[in-house]
């Protein structure tokens, strides 16, 4: 009754149409603006780190330094964007290749100069023919929507890709939704998945922001698993077992368990152990998995076990016992060799859901029409690079190779400085695009960043943005164990000065301190 | 409790975790699997109409005709897409210009081979320019992450051209949002303003079926107020403010009215007047303005108004009165004469809000990263086509000046079929790219589809499918008024052959059950 009220009290009922020229149609007495008390109070609750407070300081500070001759009192020339893994932005170069092919299917007309083409070396032939299956799969035209599950002859090839990976173990075009990038396919399955306030969520600690903000905006419940950082970030089963009954205590139902791997923000890669030990949860608590298997190239020491093809096995092995588990899997072009962030190509497999499950997602993906289809064509490229013999093979094995050994030189880099560092401790990459050292910070530096209304990393993350120009992610962005503080940062900037930047940055505000 | 006692009669706890040669890790018993009452029942109430049970047994006759010996047993060769505004799935070619510039984003090398390229007539050199421009403005690669926001060169174009537009009243780059088609726009807005199940979302009847869609995702209250079909589908204020003063009555808050113009599904354009009453209603309930505009080039009869420009000379003629007036306009790349479905550009522009909501909505967006990079250069590309005397501009303004009427041709030709057939009624078309018949069915069909737990309108539609291939909407899915049945067709086919089978089915299904 109160809104009523309140309405009564600003409006009063007459009429806002009667003629244009009757001048009492603009005698009404106006509302006032919506505020912040009128949103949808879980996009205000929702923190997504990565974009946060720090990078919108650093965009700032861009700002600044591209149009402003205050610009001169900066102690820097350009922001190094540590904060996201955005690999283009920095100067690693797309595969020639792919880039070929979607050059040619965004201009048709171009199959036509074929001749002259080719003959020149400006494009290569085999990638004219790649544009010309793809364009026959598309449907003509990368200007048409596609079905919204996405083009059946790409899902195809990226079912054939999942079953060449996982050792013959058979993957179904059905099965596969292309997404834009895999945050959409996690925007999908929460979307779906989050019932109601009762439903939880497990989720890595740390884990990326994507999850909280996404699991915020749906209002389902958060219940985090720790990752030990003392293993290299390993899963604790038993931990995990225990956050799942003490929800259920709780009256919390845990219907969904997030697991990344490689690891955002650790760099880590779990091992097979590990991820028998995450499908045993879900199979024995009926717990769907939601497999973030976005870093899943970027692997610079250990092995990638698919989950599903641990799976497949356990189910080989114990008939019966594992045939109820659910499990979604999320790639991209983003991330890899490819780093087509922008281009937003991505896709999710469904292994062991209900047909009925199925077409909810279906329906869900159809509200947003389809994903955009150079992304999807890209996602093709991704799953099938040239093969040996191909014309293109070379370069494109080539330019693999070298992203692959310039990421892994990379890591090693920064965590060598990591090691270097006083204060500094942190684990050793195995993949992903990231390192999450831990710091240990002088108790003055943690009463300073009190008093200045931070928490001690973001203080440290701030004052290292305005002093060397790197932009990075304070860990309590990404969760960590209370009394810890950690930092995430891409290792992707190339070259050396930054990270002497870096070096001489905290040696300095480490003795400020001290 | 009823949670925790149903776990613990299908689970016992013992830690899943031992040791790896220990079988009693795999001693468990297997929980079931997830059925649609554990899911989101919003995502379940949800509906798509456009790609709802019709565009579902078009795919399902598609994939026949292509796989199938079957398909000897159907009555056509080809499916008639006319369910979908989906320009170049049908015969329209991309805009030359356009497509030369994106190939050239997508692989700048294109640039170090200028000399080639343009002596053979293969790429025109301000295609090149202009390639070269939006690179730097994107900062070098489609493939990286832009800003969430979107690119800030380009909404500084897309800025220009809404001031050109508005005879001179001043857009602001920042107040310009770049997102992927105008669907994800209508979903940040809906999922940010519906704060509670008591917020009420005026939608015009018929609609639109994202909006429905979308307002059911966020458990809102929709508000429909009805078009009135005999006078071109006009809105009628008296009926909108009724329906405002009835949700207050029911303690529902009306926050948002979505408004189409030119409108989907029913072709008509607003006038001046129809929008300065909405306007009225917005200043006076303080309810938040979406102007779905995404067809503002798609004018055959009469002229477009958009909402801005007119708030902007209320806002001159009443001084202080339209101040608090909140309006978020959506366009998009994939209509107009560009037709870029599958590629994904859109933008909205946000009048009047509060800084707080504009940050509001940044956060949401900043959740989904960034839209793709090469639609937001599409946007580009529409709002900023060659220029007298540039090398492009006379292709360019031929292909556009065609594709226009083309549309206005084929819309002519199918509101003559309909103006033909018995028992059809239909508006003259003055704009977006469809055309929304009425049917009065005969009493022996509405029983006969009863009979068979179908709407009359499906019943139709589903016939008509099965006879000719032709794949159209129910009026259902899109509201009308009780009693009435319509279906939305495009009119983007070419030929005379589907609009002829479509007569001949016609005359025959009404005859069959007169």
């Amino acid at each position: 009754m109160q809104l009523t009220e309140e309405f009564a009290a600003t409006t009063q009922y007459f009429p806002v149409r009667k003629a244009l020229d009757d001048d009492t149609i603009h005698n009404f007495k106006p509302a006032k603006k919506i505020t912040l008390d009128d949103l949808n109070q879980n996009v205000l609750k929702s923190e997504y780190a990565v974009r946060g407070s720090i990078p919108r300081r650093a965009e700032e500070l861009e700002f600044e330094l591209l149009n402003n001759d205050s610009s001169d009192s900066l102690a820097f020339e350009n922001i190094v964007h540590a904060n996201i893994g955005n690999p283009q932005q920095l100067d690693q170069k797309p595969l020639t290749f792919s880039r070929q092919v979607i050059s040619i299917l965004q201009y048709p007309e171009l199959l036509n100069q074929r001749n002259i083409l080719v003959s020149t070396g400006i494009f290569k032939s085999d990638a004219m023919e790649r544009a010309e299956t793809l364009l026959c799969h598309i449907g003509g035209s990368v200007g048409a929507y596609s079905s919204s599950q996405g083009v059946y002859g790409i899902r195809e090839t990226v079912a054939n890709y999942i079953t060449a990976r996982d050792n013959g173990e058979t993957a179904s075009p059905d099965d596969i939704f292309l997404t834009e990038g895999a945050s959409k396919a996690a925007s999908y399955l929460l979307s779906l998945l989050c019932k109601d306030k009762n439903t939880g969520v497990l989720i890595p600690i740390p884990q990326y922001p994507l999850y909280t903000a996404t699991i915020t905006l749906c209002d389902a419940k958060m219940l985090p698993y720790y990752l030990n950082e003392e293993s290299g970030w390993s899963t604790n089963t038993n931990e995990i077992e225990k956050v799942v009954l003490d929800a259920i205590a709780d009256n919390v139902k845990p219907s969904v368990m997030v697991v990344i791997n490689p690891g955002n923000p650790t760099g880590s890669v779990l091992s097979k152990d590990d991820i028998i030990h995450i499908i045993n949860i879900g199979a024995k608590y009926g717990i769907v998995l939601i497999a973030d298997e976005v870093y899943q190239e970027n692997i610079f020491d250990g092995e990638f076990h698919s989950m599903k093809k641990v799976l497949r096995s356990l189910q080989k092995q114990y008939p019966g016992k594992y045939d109820a588990v659910q499990l979604a899997s999320l790639h991209s072009t983003s991330k890899g060799v490819s780093g087509e962030c922008g281009q937003r190509g991505g896709y999710m497999e469904l292994v062991g859901f209900k047909d009925e499950i199925r077409q909810a997602i279906l329906k869900l993906a159809s509200i947003s029409l389809c994903s955009v289809i150079t992304g999807q064509a890209l996602v093709d490229l991704m799953v099938n690079p040239p093969k040996k013999g191909d014309e293109s093979y070379e370069l494109d094995n080539f330019e693999r190779k070298n992203i692959h050994e310039t990421l892994k030189e990379r890591a090693e880099k920064l965590y060598n400085l990591f090691c270097q560092l006083k204060g500094v401790e942190c684990q050793k990459p195995q993949g992903a695009m990231y390192l999450f050292p831990k710091l240990h910070f002088p108790q003055t530096l943690i009463t300073e960043a009190i008093n200045q209304n931070m928490s001690p990393d973001e203080f440290y993350c701030h004052a290292l943005l305005e002093a060397t120009g790197i932009c990075t992610v304070p860990g309590s962005g990404f969760g960590q164990k209370e009394g810890t503080y950690h930092l995430r940062t891409t290792f992707l900037a190339p070259g050396n000065q930054w990270t002497e930047k870096w070096k001489l940055f905290h040696e300095e505000f480490f003795s400020k301190y001290q």
